[in-house]
């Protein structure tokens, strides 16, 4: 649908950002870096991928103390499938960024992606480091957020803003991703930096809970690449207090989670192949898991995503997609509902309703819900539609 | 590929054939009757799908008998997502067929293939009955397997002569499917007939091993149909003896996978929308079953289905999607063979071999390898490429 975005110019106390080019993308900036002024507490959820990548590898075990001062941040390749070698690149390049920022090495983590199965020249990659790290400045979160872009039409941004202990805080997030175009180009990775003071558990839990409400919720091919990175990472820079109690922590934690649902939302929304984004709600499952799997089972149908694509309210294909998720399902009970247009009532269509549900199809923002008639279990997923334009892309994407 | 293929004309003894037009279809014949002139021993296999279509749900029920005497296929309406209203065709519809064939309608069974979610119209089916009762042929094998067809380019079958129990027998096979096309038109339906003397647990038991050796390690695209059926009717006709040992039916059971091996590779290689068949296997898992869902996760992956159509020997992203299949892989260990070229060895890339794996990978039928180094585990699947044909295809196709 070709969003046109601009990145936010938000400033967060006690951070510095820079996006600069080496090189490793044909063109445009494709070195990262985000630094804070003190050490930060850290948290961060990685890909499930069996397979993962070598900053992956590092980041995963370095974040386990709950401490860092620096995201290091390359497009343009994934460093994924590099071996031994993959993992040097990254130790030299954080190690440089470590010297240079002096922090120790283990407080510096790192991110990739783009090309699977191509080492980095590390000469290049340093050579950004040093770059990077000499653009750092307050103002540069934009800059990073465009510098992290591999295939994204749009940089993607969010910015909440609370008070927390007492003080003005800012949640901010920057964003990659745009599975529907070349899935192994549209690693997800995620940035949330603020100046909350926070507890590390606290952190993790926020960050854990807030993922879970938005990446888990979205489908976009089904591919899970092996660079998924979300890090957050709470400098203290606002001072005060930390949350006292479950009510302030809660708001600190609905922030999060508030912008990483407007990044998981502008993810769906990009890229040439994707056409429209599909919200797919089920009630009345048997359980909320139950629920869960029918809407991912929908959501996730590369016939339903064809159906999305073509605007088609082919109820039936989305009851029988349903029916695939391996949890009862009973069309004679369930009720289908496009926009707000009930099309079938307990496995009966109900007559002169397409016409209706095919223009609400055929807009830009598709909502389709099944009613399975069993209990009380709800679920909802957010995905695209699967267009001509994804699979050329995808095809022509050549090694 | 758009295969040009002709139906066998094969005779089956005690078994008659036909398939004529009523009218649920734009045009060409639609409905199929299959009948043994004495009651066949019967053996079932049906979709895994939640959601059956109503034929399907009476078949079931009735072969659990262990007895047919005749199969009733419509084309051109799936009779899914039809209510009480679908299975009350079926029972008309089974119900004449046995009338005009003398045989109790228990032993009549029924299979639909079509549109989803759209009432049979009873009249239509039931005239449709009646002339193919009067069409019944010993030659008409051909006929049958034309009429079971939707979106086919070309009609299934497939013959095997053996001898058994001391006499010559026949099993042949006709089906129909073609997945890429659109797969809710695209039910999977296969019959076998036999006039081999059989007993009812050794026809279920091979029809059984038959389908998990063929059906079950294709995939096109990962939805299965509410009316996904394959039958067996063991007549008897020539007579003989039952097969004694486990020789003569090892015999037996190799027909039946053979058969439907062949008709499973036709419907791989059906339809505008593939351009080539895709063989992944993978060996060195841990076990069988891990070898299993890896070649799933391989042959299912959107993104690895783009790379198929494009002709890219992109090694690193069937290595990462052998990362999702939820069991252990090492890309570090994994060794990627494309046709017969190893492009990357325990995760490292093989300087100067992408050209000719490319060049491997255009051709129309593909070969990937993966071994994953863990073990001696072992699997295949058979897949087909997404082309921007398919999605046109079923985005295009409208209720």
């Amino acid at each position: 649908m070709r969003l046109r975005r601009r990145a936010h110019t938000v400033r967060v106390p006690g951070f510095r950002f820079a996006g600069v080019r080496c090189g490793l993308k044909t063109r445009g900036p494709d070195v990262a870096l985000i630094a804070s002024d003190r050490p930060a507490v850290a948290a961060g959820v990685f890909t499930t991928n069996r397979v993962t990548a070598a900053p992956v590898q590092v980041s995963r075990r370095r974040i386990e103390g709950g401490v860092a001062s620096a995201v290091l941040v390359n497009s343009g390749n994934a460093n994924a499938c590099t071996g031994a070698g993959g993992r040097r690149v990254v130790e030299a390049s954080t190690g440089l960024a470590a010297r240079l920022l002096g922090v120790p090495a283990e407080r510096v983590l790192a991110c990739s992606t783009g090309r699977i199965g191509m080492p980095i020249p590390p000469g290049v990659l340093l050579a950004g480091v040093e770059k990077a790290a000499a653009a750092l400045s307050p103002a540069g979160f934009a800059d990073a957020a465009h510098a992290i872009m591999t295939t994204d039409a749009f940089p993607k941004t969010a910015v909440r803003r609370l008070r927390l202990g007492g003080r003005p805080v800012t949640v901010a997030a920057l964003g990659k991703g745009a599975g529907m175009i070349a899935p192994d180009m549209a690693t997800l990775l995620v940035f949330v930096v603020t100046d909350a003071r926070i507890g590390c558990g606290a952190a993790a839990r926020a960050l854990r809970a807030a993922v879970d409400a938005s990446f888990n919720v979205i489908t976009v091919d089904g591919d899970m690449s092996t660079n998924d990175t979300v890090l957050l990472l709470a400098n203290g820079a606002a001072g005060g207090r930390a949350p006292s109690g479950p009510r302030e922590y809660a708001r600190f934690a609905r922030a999060v989670a508030d912008v990483l649902q407007e990044i998981a939302r502008l993810v769906v929304a990009d890229g040439e192949g994707s056409s429209k984004v599909v919200e797919v709600t089920v009630r009345g499952a048997r359980t909320d898991a139950d629920a869960a799997r029918v809407a991912r089972a929908v959501a996730s149908s590369t016939l339903c995503k064809a159906a999305f694509a073509g605007g088609d309210p082919n109820w039936g294909r989305f009851t029988c997609a349903a029916g695939t998720a391996g949890v009862p399902v009973d069309a004679d009970r369930t009720t289908v509902v496009i926009g707000d247009v009930t099309v079938a009532r307990r496995g009966r269509p109900i007559a002169g309703t397409l016409p209706r549900a095919r223009r609400h199809m055929q807009g830009r923002h598709v909502r389709i819900a099944l009613d399975l008639g069993l209990g009380r279990g709800v679920a909802r997923m957010l995905t695209s539609d699967l267009t001509t334009e994804y699979v050329h892309f995808n095809a022509a994407y050549t090694t």
